[in-house]
């Protein structure tokens, strides 16, 4: 059998679709960020400014951070050299989950390789274990979430997105006495707009339902510790589950639970996810936690992310571009097709030295195709104004203008 | 609902089977592995011999690991920023999937965040994308490659372990111009055997059926250059898969594939697992890479593992403590009680200052508890002696001895 054939053939659809993806080769420089080298297909190698990196704060090149981070590895080495029960526990992961906890104010917190593990195999387990448990997933949820609850094979109920009505009406009509999970996010990372906590957390309580809620583009970026749009609202205590990611706003990576110590203990003790895998590098614990006690202590990243995004947007509404309107940091504009998409984006690369990754399926949905804008603290004015000039030229130079008004 | 109480209930299940796990915490401390500080419950901090280490050479604490992580965590920063398609490429994550492609000698590699995210986002992509597959799964097969399987939802075979005949019988059985995967390990890490990969591959090939291997606790480790079994035997160029990780003899943190441009192409574009989690540190990238050059040069670490293992082989085999015979550096002493496996792990503890982990379920199958030794090239002559004199007077001491005799 012609296996690569098999594989080709389905790349080639891709292509002809215009949604095979080719990845921007950078080279991050410390001190450097939002600007970064990139190197390209013909060897050539030039400076370009990111404007679509989670890193959202810049925390990845924060001198606090990266010094914590070689401190640990000078102290314990590259790797934890095992799984969290056989070997792989350190005193760093440890310190790491106490902070965490202490972040969302809750009993415990447990540590995972990764915000799509955390979100795949806490879930996985929670429908799964959960005798006759429905899980309430926002149809607008994330794929680790999505691939979580397909994994746990526990019956599904999707509710229109952030639509807290649809929501109770599926409520009500499940059985009362069935352990029912509401899952959603916060920020939702491609649209930018923000769920009525408030509203899905009384829901929930009306009708004892379990809330788990993704707060990966959230953390380190809201509340007055970063604790995420939870802490912002005063909802922290009524959540069940809080989930995040280190690898965005905080600048590592690795992914993370909080909830009650009998939570906690529940999904350390049973999800695959997080019990057969080598633990994170007490380094990326250590330097995780530099971050976040960071932000809990400081205001500033936020307040001059805030004041840049506002700019941003002010710039392109007096250029007449038309961009997402939400209340997040996350400022999408629309284009809608792929092909489109990608033009655009190279075009910007080529010729301004704008790096802005197209988005395309399976990331959004087929025709909702993207350029997705994520200022920094670290974004310039100047930067904010050549983005913003760019767009202006490529907007008046194209028809695309028509074509997305 | 009181989800504490249905978390708690089943919390207390495992503790009376005898299945709750208590994490040991240590404290790693560079340049004295195996050698490390363990943190008890009571405060008490002391020093302990880890003897169930998966960094199996050490290299973890190697100087040249540490410094290429230091040296890219100060040029690049801490984290990657995005996922590989939005602004997560960094220049360090080429570079090692270059030299991974290089260590099997394929066309292509791709990264991900863990070994078991390599094996449950490619088994799941390619048994839910590859119309009709089967996939012949060996019943030994680790968590991550089973949760894989099954999330594909493509038709599952399992042959017995490592019975070749058993999988031919099964081959036959199958419809010829469905496509077939063989999956399987090169060296199962909790029995410490080594599939019979050339019978396997000529049954493969026999039946069109493609091969994914497993070498998750043999890249390092076995072949000149580190490759695995699969190298040492002069096999790779006929497996059609192979998978690794980052976290065991390399040191540091990570999982990948090896194979065809297309295969990992196919992967790369389709699979959730990749394509949705943020990239691994580029500094992860190039500790990384630094521990699989060195060890395609240098055979002194394996050399000195495998007598070191013969020691301690040798040494239990003196003292009549019975040991799973197997070829790898994997020595697993069966003690097939939970119970008991905790008493004597923890009296090993207390009174020698040795750690290791009680295997129990369901990392190993119910009745099958162990402890598992793993000596590393760091293991010095004297730490085997005081090994081996535990477990003695410990198999004197106890009716133990005869209780698993
Ligand atoms: C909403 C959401 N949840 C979870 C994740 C996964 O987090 P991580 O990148 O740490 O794997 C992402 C993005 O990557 C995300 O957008
Ligand atoms: C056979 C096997 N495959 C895969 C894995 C997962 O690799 P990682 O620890 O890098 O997630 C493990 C152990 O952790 C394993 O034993």
């Amino acid at each position: 059998m012609n296996f690569d054939a098999l594989f080709q053939n389905q790349l080639d659809t891709l292509k002809e679709e215009g949604n095979y993806r080719y990845f921007a080769e950078l080279e991050r420089k410390c001190g450097k960020f939002p600007h970064a080298a990139n190197h390209q297909e013909d060897g050539e190698v030039r400076d370009v400014t990111v404007w679509c990196s989670n890193d959202y704060l810049g925390m990845g090149q924060n001198p606090l951070v990266i010094d914590a981070m070689c401190e640990a590895v000078q102290r314990t080495g590259t790797g934890a050299g095992g799984t969290r029960n056989i070997s792989g526990t350190n005193h760093d992961h440890l310190l790491l989950e106490r902070e965490l906890a202490d972040l969302h104010n809750k009993e415990a917190a447990l540590l995972f390789t990764s915000g799509y593990v955390s979100n795949w195999a806490a879930l996985s387990t929670l429908g799964s274990r959960l005798k006759d448990c429905i899980i309430l997933s926002d149809s607008g949820n994330h794929a680790s979430m999505i691939e979580g609850i397909r994994h746990s094979r526990a019956q599904k109920v999707i509710w229109e997105h952030n639509n807290v009505a649809d929501l109770e009406e599926k409520l009500q009509a499940l059985p009362a006495n069935a352990p029912k999970i509401i899952a959603f996010e916060s920020v939702y990372s491609m649209d930018g707009d923000i769920a009525p906590i408030r509203e899905i957390v009384e829901v929930a309580e009306k009708y004892g339902a379990m809330t788990y809620l993704d707060e990966v583009h959230a953390v380190g970026l809201y509340g007055p510790r970063g604790g995420g749009v939870a802490e912002q609202e005063g909802l922290m205590d009524r959540i069940t589950l809080l989930e995040g990611t280190l690898g965005k706003a905080y600048g590592v990576v690795g992914g993370f639970i909080t909830g009650s110590a009998a939570l906690c203990d529940f999904i350390r003790s049973f999800a695959s996810g997080f019990i057969f895998t080598t633990a994170l590098p007490p380094a990326v614990a250590a330097a995780a936690r530099a971050s976040i006690r960071h932000l809990k202590e400081s205001d500033t990243e936020r307040t001059q992310h805030r004041a840049q995004v506002a700019k941003l947007r002010a710039g392109l509404d007096r250029a007449g571009i038309p961009h997402l309107m939400n209340k997040s940091h996350i400022i999408p504009v629309m284009i809608k097709d792929p092909v489109k998409t990608k033009m655009l984006a190279d075009y910007l690369m080529d010729e301004w030295g704008i790096y802005v990754q197209p988005i395309n399926y399976p990331t959004v949905p087929k025709g909702t195709e993207r350029l997705r804008f994520t200022p920094s603290p670290l974004h310039s004015d100047a930067d904010i104004d050549h983005l913003v000039a760019a767009l202006s030229s490529l907007w008046k130079q194209c028809a695309i203008a028509h074509a997305v008004a």
